[in-house]
């Protein structure tokens, strides 16, 4: 079966109007990212995009359970995002859908809940970036060089807030001196989360080679693996010897 | 200068009137775990002790902004904790506080706002817990044996929905068959997390010398160690060589 | 193309006799080991078998370069395993080989070799085993229960010393009372490593559903996944900006 | 007790005649550190150094009992250290003794038995550094500012083939474009490592504030931490039961 895989998009005021970005991304940001995981991915996937000015975004609740992995780029209204929104995504995440968060998404309300800290870092308009691989073995940087340019691109540099990696994929150099971890994975509960920096509106990113092949494997990676279902969910109280049937009752 | 160690009880109703745990516990759990403290930290450190029933639970900003480490043991009364307070409790760990979240505490707010999963577990009263040490060289387990046991004690056990550790430090075996995670270490920001499952309320664990020896360099090892101030919080624009003072202005 | 997987197999003195392991493992545990994986995934795999006895223990440069997975189970003749064999393994895991050592694995050379540590532990024969799902969403327990038994087996126990893992799998409780990390995984170069305790000799480990779905699942997971094959091994001098052709000349 | 400090030389050739690094390390390169080391802690410490040419390097039977904390400057001549010291140096971090290993000892034979990795890098002379702390909670990085220069330095760049660090503590930006991971931790048994990359020895790196400071750090966090002497090394024969001693015998 297809992994279902759903784009969220901000799809804010500057894509709307008349705006150089529209240059860059004539259908909006979200529609270049799902033709990317399209190309990378071809059969093996369903792509569909949901934007923020959908009603509950797009993600209602017959969309996030048709929904194995979720992409997610927000940049200017994170605010917008209802919590109640917010907190299925969370659940379902928990329950085994991946998550990749992609630029400002390290500021979205559902990266820093499923993080549990602040998420900050700093920045700067206009540098150069510089994409190390520090993980050769993991799936993601499957045949992804083991180091790559972004010419022109935006600074996010440390101290980026977030827990310690459960693996450390990217490091960039930055012209101006800064480093980043731009590409980060954790496991929260049964679903997996990968953070990847690059992703600035100003500059063609969704468009490079590298980053659409470093999208299509995550997106693979991110891919529900379930056990089998034999567990409860919630603290339930636990009968002696429950475990023999492998099952709460 | 002495650490500040604030230690947070939930008091609950079951610790005030006629209760069988009044006679493990005269005086609350809460004095029970600071006098630990006390014990095995003499003159190191000066601890105070606050309740749920306090205004603002005890935990004023005077009294976080003075607080290096924090405590936390609560159980029947989680959703009675003000969420104002969890946040500022949330930020003071983000800024450098330590806290120990002891047993029933995995499922308090400030855990699982800084955990960023559903922290559930399963549990049974009335099991025998065996505490194994699977990190000899870390400071929490200075002086504790490789192995103790509990005789009499609630069974916590896996799945314990959790971030995977930073350090996973001890491990515990049920009589029942469970396993269960129960001593981790996280940082969160500038702070220090540490989860110790041992404290079910019926049982007299903090008066155990092992139980003391743990919770005493818990303290110790969670004392904020703080890098030069030279960092600014929050999303800051940095101009090009910023670095080379070291601070963004 | 097929994964090609290679069993090594001890195949030593009590496989060979009149020895009541040969009422388990008729043909050796080898090829128990080897009929599991070609079970749980046919066509996808390329199953050899070698021995300890074979020249070179069967692993000549033309086997291993052609291996894409190794497994590994030795108990009673560690030293007898040569040791520019197992130079050469080590070489091919850095460059991308997975290897899944099992059992009394944790005391082979190439073992000890990967981790850096003495991998001791403590042992008994005869108790009973819980294994726990401590990562559900990770691929090797794709299918696998939250938890299972293995009704007898020889209990293996902390402290084991490892580096801590990467990703901690499962964790076993044993009646006696003892606690075991029985499912650990680790990258190294290029490779990764699963260890998984199940497999003493005297039971029927590999005959057991959930053990063939682990060492499946497992075999699927070590899998090179390989960077594009831009980058130098060995300590490399590097010219300014090499990595604009993202290769060291 | 003060803390023993054990710090190796390999006190080359280059150090020992007419030499341009003789106008920065007049005494050795060993001297320095074990000056920078006295400067930061003080009565806490008492610190010898050893050599290369020393007998056994120095580093005896006597002497390693006698040495809490050992740090390691090697470049020229790996190959010449013996490999029973190495052996012996193992064999004290499994059992406690932390290690320091400095710049080039990437390559040096005690870090790399430990690694399990070919710790292979690369390198150019003539860049400059930024160092990032990625770990400000960290007991390392207090009082180290978030980031600072080392304006001359040799460039070490990745993929640097090590195990992924228990800790990441410090990232390094080159001006060549390149990034480093150049303060990382590993536990190792009962002993801690720390590896710390700044320090070729044609710039003063260990006359350096912010160095010293970190080096300071580092050898008091990898002072041996015990737990209660209640277990046997090895793979002993575990009596049912014998957990309740909290001993093997």
């Amino acid at each position: 079966m297809a992994l279902r895989v759903t784009v969220y998009g901000e799809n804010s005021h500057e894509f709307q109007e008349n705006h150089p970005i529209k240059g860059i991304y004539p259908d909006g940001m979200h529609e270049a990212i799902a033709a990317g995981i399209r190309e990378q991915l071809g059969d093996a996937v369903e792509v569909r995009t949901v934007v923020l000015q959908d009603p509950e975004h797009g993600l209602t609740d017959e969309v996030l359970a048709q929904t194995d992995v979720l992409t997610w780029w927000g940049h200017m209204a994170h605010d917008k995002v209802e919590d109640a929104v917010v907190n299925k995504i969370h659940a379902r995440v928990l329950g085994g859908m991946g998550i990749l968060c992609l630029h400002s998404a390290h500021y979205s309300k559902i990266f820093r809940k499923l993080m549990g800290t602040s998420c900050s870092l700093c920045w700067r308009d206009g540098d150069s970036e510089t994409v190390w691989n520090v993980a050769p073995g993991h799936p993601i940087t499957e045949g992804v060089p083991m180091v790559f340019s972004i010419p022109e691109h935006e600074m996010y540099g440390e101290y980026f807030d977030i827990p310690a990696p459960d693996e450390l994929i990217f490091i960039s150099n930055f012209a101006g001196g800064e480093v980043f971890r731009s590409g980060c994975t954790w496991r929260r509960g049964y679903g997996k989360v990968f953070y990847f920096s690059p992703g600035h509106e100003s500059n063609p990113i969704y468009h490079q080679p590298e980053i659409k092949k470093i999208i299509g494997n995550a997106v693979k990676w991110l891919a529900p693996t379930m056990p089998s279902p034999t567990y409860a969910p919630g603290a339930p109280n636990a009968k002696p010897g429950w475990w023999k049937n492998g099952r709460h009752e």
